[in-house]
């Protein structure tokens, strides 16, 4: 069972190693999962797609026992259960200061192959104050194969399908609704 | 560039070695593509996929060499130019047929492997007389592999990404129209 926490399109500098810096928007969604087999547990969900481009996926899922090691790397304070809102936090203040001509908070994908998408990246949340760049959080992403890419899409699908027919009897249901007022009126 | 010549919900028979016949409905696609490069050349392109399963998907793709030996093998008369309008004939004869008990026209799909989308598949055109079986037709499919699927599935949201939008489009002007038109009969 999958829990979104948030979903937003933010600005992302792409850097790789051997093309020129570019920023481009992509779809940033943070989601928990639990399972229950074998044991119980809950693991962290980091996506960023491009409603753009249908093969553009990065996926990260981070269990409890990851979170401990990314914790020790990166020098982290807080618990796997209050990540989550951490990450987002930051994630809102690059939302913040994204359209300034010098953000205070960025958003940077970092791949090592100059085809973006075919190589893992880390996803890097940060603070360049006057004297230097401060990494708040680095999170390496996998992009996704044919088979991830195609689950992705399968569930894309699944909800403009929904989307699709609550819009079309939205639309039936206007067209009645007003049709039934002009009669009576003109009566 | 994609010709669509034929694009309707069919009921198909499906027969596999280890498990009972079973019959479905399943979307089947026909259309050609033009390519200039490296020859001008012309392909037939037969698809079948499940409105309710994005995972379903059979392809064949018949260019001009290969349907002289399919005409060989099956004996014939029509050329490459004529054959698709030929299939698609054979097509709404089925169509025409499904709902009945008895149909004297079907369409079956015949795979080798208990799971039905793990394998080449045959997809037979079959008339039933009182004497015998006779197969009109018989085209081989490939199940989609992930990565066919996942271009498949790219331009199914491409579609309904259209469709959503001009759904939109439509409530928008409907709910401006008919409130405009109220305000002025209430006048």
């Amino acid at each position: 069972m999958a829990d979104e926490l948030f979903c937003k399109v933010v600005s992302v500098v792409i850097k790789c190693r051997d093309c020129e810096d570019r920023r481009t928007n992509v779809r940033l969604t943070v989601e928990t999962r639990s399972s229950t087999n074998p044991v119980h547990k809950k693991d962290l969900i980091v996506r960023l797609s491009d409603d753009k481009d249908p093969f553009f996926l990065y996926n990260l899922t981070l269990g409890e026992e990851d979170f401990q090691s990314l914790k020790n790397q990166q020098g982290l304070l807080v618990e796997f259960s209050a990540f989550p809102q951490r990450f987002i936090d930051l994630l809102e203040q690059c939302i913040l200061e994204q359209d300034k001509a010098v953000p205070r908070f960025l958003l940077q994908l970092l791949t090592s192959s100059s085809v973006p998408d075919s190589a893992p990246a880390n996803l890097n949340i940060i603070e360049t104050n006057p004297f230097k760049h401060l990494t708040h959080l680095s999170l390496k992403l996998l992009a996704g194969n044919d088979s991830d890419v195609k689950k992705y899409l399968a569930t894309c699908i699944q909800n403009l399908k929904l989307e699709n027919s609550s819009l079309k009897d939205k639309l039936q249901q206007t067209q009645e609704d007003l049709s039934k007022r002009l009669c009576v009126t003109q009566q």
